[in-house]
């Protein structure tokens, strides 16, 4: 069974290399008589695309999204939402140099040895570009929940973070920074970091925290469908993420079960939120939150070793146009992954009464 | 779409409330014509059940395990798989007090905002018993693959951890100690800290890691289902899970690129494995590894407050038979949930090309 | 993927060979709060254990199910629902002689064919007592929905067959008649029919009608999963079955469209309903009907020509305890079936819109 | 769960309303490394096209499959293959008139009943429109099975019908009449009734017989998605189908099983074929064969009697070009749904053993 497609209400599933002619998907479960919000959608496109700024890479693309079904006069049909983002901005030349050349901690080897072949023009299919796609898919289910607000920002850049817990930070400034980082002095280090590793031809990992409130109690489907354990294949299933934690996480590891206990306050209410707004498996009404580990890219500048497909050893320095760190673009992808894997446990939690 | 049933291609489904008569499942997709090795079914069972040490709970559970079809002579049948575990010990009684109570940081509150009721005793379906039938899925689906070896420990209870890498770890040790860690200095440390918990009424929480040999390249399911979005979602899957990391991890999102990429020695061989031996969600044939962070078990003595269903202000403590610590007992589990993964996507990859 | 469960979100898994240890199944999805009427649930087993009278076979078989989990104080928790249903009267010895050979128009050749070996006791997986798990997932889907009523009736028998439309039948009298026909002059032919085949060690065929009433307009799932189409696909999972019509079905083919259009008299009620009460795929709120093909039972005392596993010619005259025909009590497992779909399509609905 | 997908392992979902910009899909679960005959899936798209021959619609659409991934050099990936198929004849003024009408016999009102809304032109999703995309999806998985050969065929057009059985016909010859039937006296006649229908403004029902072979014993998958099952609703799901049978369908019913049974020649050949090549729902390796139903076309040009969403009486005269019969194009449809059905089953087959 093929792994292209997310979600057993609400499904999404997507296709495309990012070379070929277009990646696209379908939202399948979309109810019908919702009116869509299409700029909503574009603006979360453009806020994933590249060349914002000089954080990231200089490639240009339009990412336009091109909805071919689903939706008429304005509304949703509740027919399948078919759509097409065109690759427009295609330099597959450039990736030429790479075809038998396997890149140091890349798909591309793992990718030949289960499929036997791969386009290798840009990564082809293990390209980060799919996840415009999930943009689309996230943009719209966020119309299903208007109750619900998905906030994700870039908590850690390297070694710099943010000290304070998320209940201090102003989550509406998220984009007032290029690093999408809500706290303004660290933002300035993040960024200076990021630049100066950009000279030096490498790459910057971090952490992107999300945080969601306006989720009813009542969402998860335990055992297996938990709340938290599809946000974390969502948040794993991203291009570059090695670690998902939600509530206490691993630091919650450390204490005692005296002191990490949630003390009830009344129906409903705790008075404090260490279980992270979900308690075996179902949301309980309070702010859902969750940190993501993001690897630095793998692309970079600097000379690195490696072996083509014949085994021969070669000296590999990728050129093309690479962002230098991943995490700002990441922020809405985050964000979308969030949206979709939400709007499904919604539309699932309908029939667990009738 | 009910959240019963892991894997596609392998299908574990249970079902099951801990004070009820029996639990069970059904495992579809098992091949036919496989040796069944009952015993080493029943020596996983034994690894998870109650009672084992003064570690873990007093309850005593026989947890034997009844298989009532597609097995004939012996060997798999190609059909269902379908099990019972007899609920042997169940002393309801112990949890009408509970009844209408909220338990802290348990799934008291947030199953009966879904479900409008719940079964009380014991936490029902919430309960961690259901991990039973998890370790009998596992324990079959290791079956298939012969050259692969799942092994979990204990690497970190509360704030004491090991300080050695796995590859310094002699992993066949692992249930030297009973707490399951293999490192035996450690493994002391854990256990008075533990005991020390215990006598407080007090439980503790800690990290499993998790080491898998033998695993080809080219297992996984990009761009959604990939191997380690498929391990997180397992792993988050099992009670009092709050993490998930793989490879470099949360730690490795403060190197630059040039530091964690793994260089190339020859064609599938890496120098380094920052990459947790899956790149771009497929498995390159390398050690694949990861943490699971497990929060202290909510069930403590040490009275707590809470409020019960009419909204009363209650003090809570917990009687019964609790396990100060979730861990030795969850190695088992996370075995059991890695190997389920992993058949599944061996059972997967047959189809990748004709 | 498994071909074990029916169902998107009401599933029914079903396990069991009929001479293992016993048979049963997991219902997920069924909707908590239900207050379960285990006695309809018991009747509906009745009527399809063997037995019943001297159309069928002389086998014994009690059929009590046990429920395992998901209902808890008489309602459904929400939980998966899991039951069993022991295997008490295996008189395996019967089919020793059965081992090593195929019978005809049996499953034995194509399922060793597929999975290199089989249970070969009374055809093991490919028995029709499966469909017992099948009855009790259909009584309790029918409880889901007060307002619908599944009645299934025998139609035909070889070449006897009632002459007219089910409009003019009292679908309340189907028992009142061991062959389950509710036109009684029919009803008598079909029975006499019977019993002289079964005393020339032959069987007979037949056809059984399903009519359902009260399913209100839009259940259904176009295009792929069409109402029709799934409950085609529910009755020719059935075991014996060679075909299905719903509304105008085969005969239809031969009128014009003039002819067998339904014209509208009002909003929702249509003159006539040839269309079966399905439109698109997709429920009208007229009455639902379909016609289901049954072949004669393959399993016939009458001398047979075959081979065994080595390829030697051996003539074959099945010995045990056969039905005659499978007709009076495949009416209950249609409606099962039936039930299942419909019930389904229900919950299916329930996302539509929001 | 959206009834937008068919197939498990090889799996197509499509999209698409017939007047909106396109429909299209996607195909999962293709293998790697198959060399993509493109001419092929043209041919198939072509018979299917309106426009062929005064038997169908005059409309002109090319339907030219535009494909977007999952191919690369000619071969593919292993990756989604999408593609679309723009609609470039909507004549959407052509169905203003019917915005507010309920047509006799169609989807309108059962649509509007589930959704609340719908795409009136042309039917929108409800449109046989839909089919092109199963043409591609169909012809694509026919070439993952070299050696199986889906041969279908009009056997009947309203009362005339082909009276000699399918191994006495030349099915190397269906394309040669308009019709599509290979026995060229019937054909004949056929044509002329089609034609007297379509003067007088009325339509014609008919059958559709479909002969598969070199299927290899062992595809299926029991209990309930059996070949024949999932083949059912395969042909169930297609626009106008009300029935379906296989092997000795409905006719059978009147037979005694010592007349029907298939005795055994030697392993895996029988002396008669009334099993239609599926035994215990899995091939046995010999033919399959099956018919289909089809109603005829509900848009006729006779006025109709009818109402509006208001609930008034309307008199209905349906301009716009429309088939006098479907069943010359629905050949390569049926054909589609076949082919991507047992393509499903073949690479589901594969781990049935290791």
């Amino acid at each position: 069974m093929s792994g292209n497609s997310f979600g057993s209400q609400l499904k999404l599933t997507t296709f495309g290399e990012s070379h070929g002619v277009a990646i696209g998907g379908i939202l399948e479960g979309f109810p019908a008589g919702i009116s869509i919000d299409f700029e909503a959608v574009q603006k979360a496109l453009d806020r994933r695309k590249p060349g914002q700024s000089e954080l990231t890479t200089d490639r240009k693309e339009s990412d336009t999204v091109q909805f071919l079904s689903g939706i008429f006069e304005g509304k949703s049909l509740g027919t399948p939402i078919g759509f097409i983002i065109p690759n427009t901005n295609q330099k597959s030349k450039d990736y030429d140099a790479l075809k038998d050349v396997y890149r140091p901690s890349h798909a591309d080897y793992s990718w030949d040895a289960k499929y036997g072949s791969r386009d290798h023009r840009g990564g082809g299919r293990s390209s980060a570009r799919e996840t415009a796609c999930r943009v689309v898919g996230g943009a719209l289910a966020a119309q299903l929940m208007a109750e619900v607000k998905v906030s994700a920002f870039v908590q850690a850049v390297g070694p710099i973070s943010i000290s304070v817990p998320y209940t201090e930070l102003d989550l509406s400034k998220v984009d007032a920074s290029r690093i999408r980082c809500p706290h303004p002095e660290t933002a300035s280090s993040m960024e200076d970091y990021i630049l100066k590793l950009k000279e030096e031809g490498d790459s910057a990992g971090g952490v992107i925290q999300c945080v969601i409130t306006g989720v009813p109690a009542g969402w998860g489907e335990p055992v297996f469908d938990k709340l938290h354990a599809e946000l974390g294949k969502a948040m794993l299933s991203i291009n570059a993420v090695k670690g998902f934690e939600y509530g206490s996480g691993f630091a919650g590891t450390e204490l005692k079960g005296s002191e990490l206990n949630d003390s009830i306050e009344s129906v409903g209410v705790n008075r404090t939120n260490h279980s992270g707004g979900i308690q075996g498996g179902i949301s309980n009404g309070e702010d859902i939150y969750f940190r993501v580990a993001f690897k630095p890219i793998a692309s970079i500048k600097k000379k690195q070793s490696t072996v083509n497909k014949s085994g021969e050893q070669v000296d590999l320095e990728i050129q093309g146009r690479h962002d230098p760190t991943v995490l700002p673009r990441a922020v809405p992808i985050v964000e979308a992954m969030a949206q979709l894997t939400l709007a499904d446990f919604m539309l699932r939690a309908k029939t667990n009464r009738i």
